[in-house]
């Protein structure tokens, strides 16, 4: 695959597409996307509507319109445009070839530029950015250049006939005009949870006179149709869209307007420029430099980009979706992408935002706690799928048998667990990497014991072979469900059970007044501690075999072996779910996803011998069907001193997207959108892969090993309120702190014990 | 439905058709079999091959011809038969309307009698039984008639060209003629177990002259070509067909040309004779008379002489099939069947049969022990599909999905254990109806012990809510896989370990020498019968809840409350399987058979309240999918006094096969032959229905209530040695002590003790 089928390099920071292809719009639509954890705005044209997937997806709007799908809602469109020339239509419409349009986006500020041609040299140009320093803000400067001063019909206004993927969310519509203020509004209703939802719009012609205005209010919008007269060959206009919720503002309405005319007074530049500022800081600690190949310098920034745009940092009551605010699949919803994937950049760069991602999961205990009663369990039982109060959000249906066309039951909402104990394994990762024990006696301390708690309530003595057991789960391999003693989850079933130890016996000694309230708070009883260790120290932990292979789970390797390429062969349909209850993959050892190789990635348990056979066993074996497989294989081969092959992991990772490999549609569900667990996992691919960055008890520490196609590899890392860079080339790895760091640090290199005074630098042949 | 659609009633123990049809020929093969427990003759023509289902089912012959299904193999046919008269063909044969057929079937001796004749009333009539007096001999008489003294080509002989369900099980054929005995023979090697298998034919023509004779000896077969010459208008032949396995003898074809030599020499009135005295004797305990609705007495004793000839009862090393030897079909293996519904009418007439029935368990139980092991457990596990050897015969993949064509993964034979507590159950019951001791001593202990040792392995500890549960699991219903704590199941199992227990005290005090010579063998730990105890006391058994019900598993009163008829609608394709993992019924509280019920009829633990309320709330949700089903809600109703309730399962259950409401094929394969479970089911929907026999610690109980269809009712009892005739009418129920028992009996009738002395009886107006 070549990159130039689907974009041009401009540079480390900017792509161009010379010339939209249709068939792109879904891609579009995500890899151009402007955000800002608040809202994302698809990379469509302002021509273009629901029919093009157009949408504004807003956070803290979940509405289910289908009785069965409850997702975040779309809001109406305030960059509607519509131009008459000579009474005929002037765009890039879709199907009708009146434009050549280029598309240019900047992933540093996150600024999508169109520029639109005809025949005649008359052309389109426009500029938007979702504003990081108005979260409700997206501004937009629109240009119709080489008019010989005609006369332009233009329809601006606000379209609330949006897109959707499980039925209209709006219902309700109001818009008003206030042309003293040259602002408009549109108010809706969402259907079912009856959250108001305002966009207003506000705008300013800097070039180009109203000749006429008259207004049109629709059912579902609200226009402006203007006669304009062109001034020097031109009409430019500057507008704003501004989103408010009744979940972010007791008056969403006046706030909006109050925002929209604001950010007319601001002007464009200015508003452009505090946006940038936010930016610049965000990168000064995010950035990754890559030396030696600009596409994958590019890519790199795409994904960190996406990453950052798709998590709601300005919030801890909401999660990160798994497509971000792509789109509305995958219902903008957490997964445990959230905290395996998305969080770890956070952790180590802009730590507050990977603070507020957990303070999400404490939020959301209640869902999870009610999840668990729902079906027979004590504790927090995580949601598969997770919205703002972390009730399950997966319905027990959801694939379809496409031959018989019979809906399947999978067992995602009840059977994978490790949701839960992954939370606690993050809360220690990110106690470990902040020294944050506030945060665990307020927040973590409680999450950590409900899910121990739960697990405790989960498992299975086996009395017979005196050891706990998990029976009946779906690991990370989401292909075999309904196994026994997953390796990934037992391993981090155990760890979550001894960190909830740990924080206990810490807050007894060091916080007994917090824990005594606690206690009280969640009726936790010393039996349970003791349960707790005694299920630690005896549940099944599957061992290397003799070939130092770690079975999967129970009977995995008496299951037919095969490839995946094998099993394409057996599909009836292309669109078949290879998986449960009898998909073509049930059967055999062909998995979906990193598994095993995923528990190696989290844990540092196993040596290198146990490493190298398991990923030469399972990785024949995997389908690579997740985006979250490949980055976990590369950070393991890394370790193995297979740089090369991590590289050809980066590849596969990190142009999922951008390259537009994955599918959009499947079995008639729409599941386009980013994924922003792909992205979080190139910074992991890069940082503990390349990097070879551990965290553990005993602190940071390297194992660097560099891709022969990079010359050099340079990021920052933010690490107990102390800040460093790290660059890696191909004869040395170098770590400098920086001056402002209060203490030194104390890491190793290749298991060797280092000191780093603040404003020192390390470094090392290799 | 109405009988006389299928056949004619003569008197209590003959039915008739009148005119055979070509569409019932599958039917007629299994209902009008002849058979004695060694081999199974199926009601086919003479005339007629393996196109028609001719086949001869021979016990101790399983062998795998198609690498996946190991089932009994066919015995050559030796009553093989072609007649032609003026070049024509004369007989009976499928498509070609030459004869009209009457059938006659005698099932107090198991006596099928054919009587053709075509329009120049020409007329065959035959007359065949398999013998009890000899197992390995069907002896047939064979006439033409009405000949005007033509000559008659007779083609008479072995074929070895038989219909088998999976692969042909038979090579290596060779065959002789000995003229100066009138024998011949055909000996065959089955494919795979190189089981060696005699088929012989001896002959004498009791009127007409043999003038030509030649041999024709094809790959598969011996024949003699004769010219027959008619006497006095006719012809007639007696012949015997004799099958030896080297299973059975050393020198299978010396026996089997003795055999075929003596039986010539004996005569065939003097062979039906002494096969007849055999027969006699065993109705003198077994029958069941029926007053007031003859062609109910015939179904009850066609149900009681299929259970008969079903059971290996000369071998104590062979299974009661499922089909018993009516056809392949099941694989001539045991199921669970074999204890819960075959064995009970053993128990209680031919304890001998019963105890061989249990002891085939204990020379299985190497296969359950291999089971056991195979699937990670411990004991002994017994096989869902259980042969010769007790090695698991199920497949885990057998059903279809009808509509992809892919196979499916059914568990029945990892999931769905309670065969093997069933079995313990059944030593309890055998011990309380013969207080034979020293069988359990010898040979029910050590199966009683294997299976507490698999359930101790089998079980898990919930240490949350301190009890001992059983996950993932089929019960009684098949339409439910992958459940947890099946009540029927945790109640055998907790009954299953009782038991044990109690026998190993007894042993430990009783027989200390025997227990520690079986301690030694099976390597058993005192820590194990601690466990047992442990898991006893704490397993969790369902209890009814605020309706008075009890869940049939866990989490089964949330599934969606719909019918069968309901589901029928549901169906894409009319052959699809209902249940695991995707069919209609999994999702739903449609069930496919008694499943709560089942448990109230093996144990008395529950009030009638209780029954009551399970029984209205699952009957409707019962599609009686199994044909083990009926008979036991009729003894439930039966407890509930609602005798009508009753007599309408007889109906249902007593004709299944009489009247040919089963399918014979189901997504192409061959499911036909008898339901020997449910006439197994007929005795102890009689016996424990209506007259409301159950046996427990505290020794024989009666309940008595007959339905008004029926004027009398009257049946035997063997009870430890004793005899007893029981005869209920609408007013009177009476128990008759035989003058020959040699101490009293103490019982009770609705729950009042009584006391019967040898010859008296005792007698209840009701
Ligand atoms: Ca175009
Ligand atoms: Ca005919």
């Amino acid at each position: 695959m070549n990159h130039e089928d689907f974009f041009k390099i401009k540079d480390g920071w900017n792509l161009k597409i010379e010339s939209l292809k249709e068939e792109q719009l879904v891609h579009y639509g995500s890899n151009l996307l402007c955000g800002n954890g608040y809202l994302g705005y698809r990379g469509t044209l302002v021509e273009w509507n629901k029919n093009q997937y157009q949408a504004c997806v807003i956070t803290d709007t979940y509405d289910m319109a289908d009785d069965k799908w409850r997702e975040l809602s779309n809001s109406p469109n305030a960059l509607a445009t519509e131009v008459r020339l000579n009474e005929k239509k002037l765009g890039d419409y879709p199907g009708e070839d009146q434009m050549e349009t280029e598309l240019n986006f900047n992933y540093k500020y996150g600024i999508f530029k169109r520029n639109s041609i005809n025949d005649e040299k008359i052309n389109i140009v426009s500029e938007r950015f979702a504003s990081y320093s108005n979260l409700h803000l997206i501004a937009n400067n629109y240009q119709i250049k080489n008019l010989s001063n005609q006369k332009v019909e233009l329809k601006l206004g606000i379209n609330g006939d949006v897109w959707d993927l499980n039925g209209s969310h709006l219902e309700n519509f109001s818009g008003e005009y206030d042309s003293s203020e040259n602002t408009l509004y549109l108010k809706a209703e969402t259907v079912e949870s009856n959250i108001t939802l305002v966009t207003a719009l506000s705008f300013k012609f800097k070039k180009g006179k109203i000749q006429n205005l008259k207004v049109e209010n629709e059912k579902k919008s609200i226009y402006l149709l203007m006669d304009i007269e062109a001034e020097a060959g031109g009409i430019e206009l500057d507008r704003n869209m501004i989103v408010y919720s009744s979940n972010d503002r007791e008056e969403p309405l006046k706030a909006a307007l109050n925002d929209a005319s604001s950010a007319l007074k601001t002007g464009y530049q200015t508003l452009k420029n505090e946006h940038q500022a936010v930016w610049d800081k965000k990168w000064e600690l995010m950035d990754i430099r890559v030396k030696g190949n600009i596409l994958d310098q590019l890519a790199v920034r795409f994904n960190l980009y996406h990453n950052i745009i798709a998590t709601p940092a300005h919030s801890e009551r909401l999660p990160i979706g798994a497509r971000g605010l792509s789109c509305q699949a995958y219902q903008g919803a957490a997964f445990w992408d959230q905290e395996i994937f998305n969080l770890p950049m956070f952790l180590f760069t802009e730590t507050e935002t990977a603070k507020n991602i957990l303070k999400y999961r404490y939020h959301t205990l209640n869902g999870a706690r009610k999840k668990a009663k729902d079906l027979g369990y004590e504790g927090a039982f995580y949601a598969w799928i997770s919205g703002k109060s972390g009730a399950e959000l997966c319905p027990s249906f959801f694939f379809k048998d496409v031959i018989s066309g019979r809906k399947i039951r999978n067992h995602f909402n009840d059977w994978q667990i490790h949701v839960s104990p992954d939370i606690s394994y993050t809360i220690w990762k990110y106690y470990l990497a902040t020294d944050d024990i506030d945060f665990v006696v307020e927040y973590g301390s409680e999450i950590l014991f409900e899910v121990a708690r739960f697990l405790h309530s989960r498992v299975y003595y086996n009395q017979y072979k005196d050891q706990y057991e998990i029976i009946r789960l779906l690991g990370p391999d989401e292909y075999h469900e309904n196994v026994d003693n997953n390796a990934f989850t037992n391993y981090q079933t155990q760890f979550a059970l001894k960190k909830a130890l740990y924080f206990y016996y810490k807050m007894e000694n060091e916080y007994p007044d917090k824990l005594s309230e606690l206690k009280t708070k969640i009726n936790l009883n010393d039996s349970e501690i003791t349960a707790w260790q005694q299920i630690a120290e005896k549940i099944y932990l599957p061992q290397p075999n003799g070939n130092n292979l770690i079975e999967q789970f129970d009977g995995y390797f008496d299951l037919e072996d095969t490839t995946a390429e094998v099993l394409e062969d057996r599909l009836i349909d292309k669109e078949e779910y290879w998986g449960w209850p009898n998909g073509v993959a049930v059967f055999t050892q062909v998995i979906k996803q990193a598994d095993v190789i995923q528990l190696f990635t989290l844990h540092d348990t196993f040596n290198e011998e146990v490493l190298a056979a398991n990923y030469d066993y399972y990785e024949p074996r995997t389908q690579h069907g997740s985006s979250l497989s490949p980055s976990q294989y590369a950070i393991v081969a890394a370790r193995l001193g297979r740089a090369e092959e991590t590289y050809d992991y980066f590849k596969k990772s990190a142009f999922i997207d951008l390259m537009s490999t994955n599918k959009a549609v499947s079995g008639g569900t729409f599941i386009g959108g980013v994924h922003t667990a792909a992205a979080g996992g190139i910074w992991q691919l890069i940082v503990n892969g390349f990097a070879g960055m551990k965290i553990d008890k005993k602190g940071l520490s390297f194992k660097p090993t560099l891709c022969q196609e990079w010359e050099e590899l340079e990021f920052k890392l933010n690490y107990k309120e102390k800040k460093f860079k790290v660059s890696l080339n191909q004869n040395q790895f170098k770590l400098k702190a920086a001056t402002s760091n209060q203490t030194e640090l104390e890491f190793r290199v290749f298991d060797q014990k280092q000191v780093l005074k603040p404003g020192a630098e390390y470094s090392l042949k290799i």
